[in-house]
């Protein structure tokens, strides 16, 4: 438990000189320009999504998640933000090209800059679960299938959150002026 | 098998005659005159009140589902559906009460008229689960538990969008234009 | 709303010469032999399944979502039930052929015989949200999209689950036991 | 956005020396020896909440999210793990008195060891978002809201799954065997 922790804390620390910030620019101006985002993920990445995407909306962006309730039709003036450790998650892959076929623009979270995803993607965010320095064999007996990947890219989006805040000024009472109550 | 189609049959036919219009023309009218509509329900229930948000989004309105990603800080100017049977589900109840604690409007759709719920609520849209004529024995043997009121509940919602699509004059393209593709 | 109310009335009294027995017979022959059920739909069809999905968890069955949190990998000894009324929807397309591929039993919940998804189905239910001798244009306005398969759909399943209480000789306390309290 | 990187890093590095590692094993012992597992959170913690079971499935646990569709009734057999960094979100308190009255065991996870939730807690698993020596100031504008406590109780999560897996010699390969497909 404590190796985690402590595995995990190098792995974010690391992050710092990994995260490219032209790339996050490119990420900020799409979300930005963006009448509506969508987001997307399968299993635990599709938690991250969620996640993410209850930020967006604190922080006052209209946003849904594709498959929940409320989800309208996806236009040429959307942008869909996709999170896939692998880039190869078959539900996430289709809706994604399903996507770029209506013109909406994609913004791909991955770990693979080489994946399915990824090629299709306006902009392509690399997200590393595991870096070369890192023992794969270690990782893998310690934070198993993407779990490397799921928590670090939680941070970065809330990373993100913490950048766009700072970029358009908002505190922490503009997001709980919009936070659930009915809970 | 069959005898349940029958059941259920007779029971949507009778229910014509049971169905309040002047309390469905209030609903309506709050519907209407909500900044946004927020609806909740658990279990069978829950999955209802989430067939009619996604109805109420395709027809045009500002729609969400309590507990999903997106759903933002209810208000004074919105209105809350709750959609329960018994009128008594925990949850559904506390989260009504804090709905009508900062000052939305409720609309109970439920099979109880002296429940909880309905004590509280603006509307009380009765929708009867079983009628007096009918023999609780053998409905509990064919349509268990909550079985006749969610199917009841379900149907005289779809049967409130025909209404407000008659009286607004909306067709299925309208709604169709805003149907989500991306599934 | 009461044209509404009519219209699906007659429509589930029809029904009952439209659904194949024997077909029902095949359904719960293969639901009955599975070590798991898994039940998937998009959209109100998914909300469909949900509620199945819940009653056969009452009835005592093993049975899971897919997409939800707890769902673990599907093998050659499950079943998945599909609902789509058009049989092609992608999503619900995509999961299934996959199914088959590992070699699960797939049913087929459609209202098109000749789709996509039934041509792969080892049982094909086929549950009609429109009769030749209903006039397409009035269901349209009155019934848009895929409200009357989704209303006919969850008839015809918890007309499934009486069948299945029958035939076991189970009872409402017998479902109650299992109906989940903290809500 | 680096800020915020080196904020977690260091954090997360912190944590080593704070968390309780007797309560871990409590914690490991209550789920051990439950026959199911169900998990509850609200909100960004209902993610967190998700993302453990998922894991859990993994490892092979019976376990059950409070309001999804396949969960049964909890028994005086059961744990529940309630997460919620107050310790006061209605509904998880409410939900987990319920259960505590049914007789089932309840894990806190929170930052306040004097909350609401904890003090019914049979084990509190204290997992703190801010420390003591860590600037209020700076990290609500960094992190707003909840996101430090989130963030922490996924990665402590996590890390507890890296534990059990070491102390019941499970591999990746363990848990693959178990990750859902249809996705």
């Amino acid at each position: 438990m404590l190796r985690f922790l402590e595995v995990v804390s190098e792995h974010i620390k690391n992050l710092r000189n990994h995260i490219d910030l032209e790339t996050v620019g490119e990420m900020i101006k799409l979300i930005d320009s963006a009448r509506s985002i969508f987001v997307i993920g399968a299993g635990r990445s599709g938690y991250i999504a969620k996640a993410f995407a209850m930020r967006l909306m604190h922080l006052g962006y209209t946003v849904y998640v594709v498959g929940e309730t409320v989800t309208p039709r996806i236009t040429d003036q959307d942008v869909l933000v996709a999170i896939s450790g692998s880039g190869e998650t078959t539900s996430v892959v289709n809706i994604s090209k399903k996507a770029k076929d209506i013109g909406s623009k994609l913004v791909a979270v991955t770990g693979k800059r080489d994946s399915s995803l990824a090629k299709m993607a306006d902009v392509v965010m690399v997200v590393k679960g595991k870096m070369k320095q890192e023992r794969d064999e270690i990782l893998s007996q310690l934070a198993p299938l993407g779990t490397m990947f799921e928590l670090t890219a939680m941070i970065f989006l809330d990373a993100l959150v913490a950048e766009i805040m700072m970029q358009k000024h908002l505190t922490e009472k503009d997001l709980e002026a919009r936070h659930a109550v009915l809970e």
